[in-house]
């Protein structure tokens, strides 16, 4: 029947392109992360490529818990924008409340899952708004991005934090001491191989 | 004129009753947290009081950072009972997703205000469920309490961090070794009088 | 000259060899940590085996941030074992003091590795203490592990939350809705063959 | 008998003490974490002095949460200098290995215990390293601070969000809209004499 209920069940590619579909709509391009993310590391690697970058963006995107908070910042930034939520939470979104602090608490719980490294271009980029982040942060258009703005400066940081990774990665690997990155699953799979896992 | 726009500006009076008020509407009473308090406390401290430990939560409310994630948190498990979130967002809470993180972020921010030492409290209760966390999962209800569960779990651990540090300033006054609770305002209040500044 | 200088590189195979090499000095085994998760698992996954929880947590050691935490609490507990810290942090440490939280924060940056899910699983182990737990808390044997049943508890439901999306990506593969695992390289390493990178 | 254990007990004062003994030993003046502060908000509010920063960071410095981890991060950079950490923890903390995060773990229980909104001073500061903080890292003193440097940034940032609810409540009462800070205990005082609770 057609009205029968479907059990719940999670779909990760669902929410993984809802994801990319909602960062689209709200006028983020993974291209203006990535160019945070060059920002903040150019420095330390001179031949960082923007493919890199964007590359790297990607993969934080992919990542479950990154996925959760953007999806629940945009909605609050949306609902925020509609003028929908209850007061005083209503206000307090919408102006950027400087006490209020649930937009960090997202955004660091992106941070985090790429390690401790990343607080410090966290904050940084936070606090000056370069690129995508000044746009974001801009009033004038009617648009509510109290979540977005931390979110994105969020995924630039871990991106640079997980480029950090791969480049100790590379360069042992050039030494000649190749050691599996921490968080590949190189390991695993040929562990998983050997005992004929499936997983 | 009537419909002059008044700038913003935040009233912490109103966010506090707000935060009581919401309380009370999604059918939590500061005694039934006290009940989680008592349960966690008492094989610590055998006199432990009713009494404190509805004045401890009461203090634990009283605080910004935790009446930003109460109002926030019941304002998404109001809005996915209304069935008004986007997709995959409003299944993921509707549902309790075991993989959507974003209540225990919330309710961590509760907890860290009173330090890691809540940490344990916190999963413990969480995991067992007692006293109103009990009913607050009851999905049979039609009522979603996602992030409330969390919230009020987080409140009481809160409480218990804070009851700790208070007790052991009692034990140390009593010794004749009095020193200023850390998060008394005392010690700032003399040093305010004695400089004559205003704060 | 022999005793020039060598420059100071990261040598990420010596941090890895190290974690196992101390867990093991200290007296915890892979296996008795796979027993705390098979203990926090087993009801929600009937079928999962000791061979995946075994798997499971030798992923979690291969994380820099975990090894990170590993090492330093280790060497925290070993110092104070000697008698070598500083007073007071001496005798916080020796005595597990309470109000002192350092350990539980050490704790806390291993199960974030895995995101906010691991939260309760890590609160609810480390307050009933079993297992390979109730040895590393018995004080009657002059070793102090004030840090390390933390972080083993912390260790143990990192891998529980990794297990958790493994499962999950399972289930999407066995209802014929491949997604590729969040935290795996995959995707990366079809996009890198592609674009030619190396990395 | 002279020589009879005697029983460990917490002695806040003595932690305290420890504290400010420490900071002072380790070359930083209390003058110097509120010349960061002054820099992070003379912008925000004008009329700050360096009388009411001072007395932010000694606020900070009272909360024990605060002092775990000054006295911990002191007692690893010590231990660092004088080579007796275990390799290669030894090598890592030495050379502040930017993949070794737990200094800024340590450092994030700081800013944490005054809420979220102190997360972007924190990475802004650690990222430019003015005043103290530049001598703090400067290698070539043979001293070793790789967690001092993070702990005194993380002490400026907390004092900072302190700072920022302070304002608020001096704003409030200033348009006659008073309202009990909420980390003072001057509810609780009131709530205590009704009550005649001794706390």
């Amino acid at each position: 029947m057609a009205d029968a209920k479907i059990p719940y069940s999670l779909n990760s590619k669902a929410v993984a392109q809802a994801t990319q579909a909602w960062l689209h709509t709200r006028g983020v391009k993974v291209e203006q992360i990535a160019e945070l993310v060059m920002l903040l590391q150019q420095k330390y690697y001179p031949n960082l490529t923007m493919e890199e970058c964007i590359h790297n963006v990607e993969m934080v995107l992919s990542k479950r818990e990154v996925q959760n908070a953007v999806l629940t910042g945009i909605q609050l930034d949306l609902l925020a924008e509609e003028g929908k939520l209850f007061s005083p939470l209503q206000d307090m979104i919408v102006n950027d409340e400087g006490l209020y602090g649930v937009d960090e608490i997202l955004a660091f719980s992106i941070v985090n899952v790429y390690g401790s490294i990343g607080f410090t271009n966290y904050g940084y980029i936070d606090k000056l708004k370069p690129g995508i982040l000044e746009r974001l942060n801009d009033r004038s258009t009617g648009e509510v991005h109290t979540f977005l703005d931390d979110i994105v400066g969020a995924v630039a940081a871990a991106a640079s934090s997980r480029i950090a990774h791969r480049k100790q990665a590379e360069r042992e690997n050039d030494l000649g001491l190749p050691h599996a990155p921490e968080d590949t699953e190189d390991a695993a799979k040929h562990l998983d191989a050997e005992k004929g896992q499936k997983q």
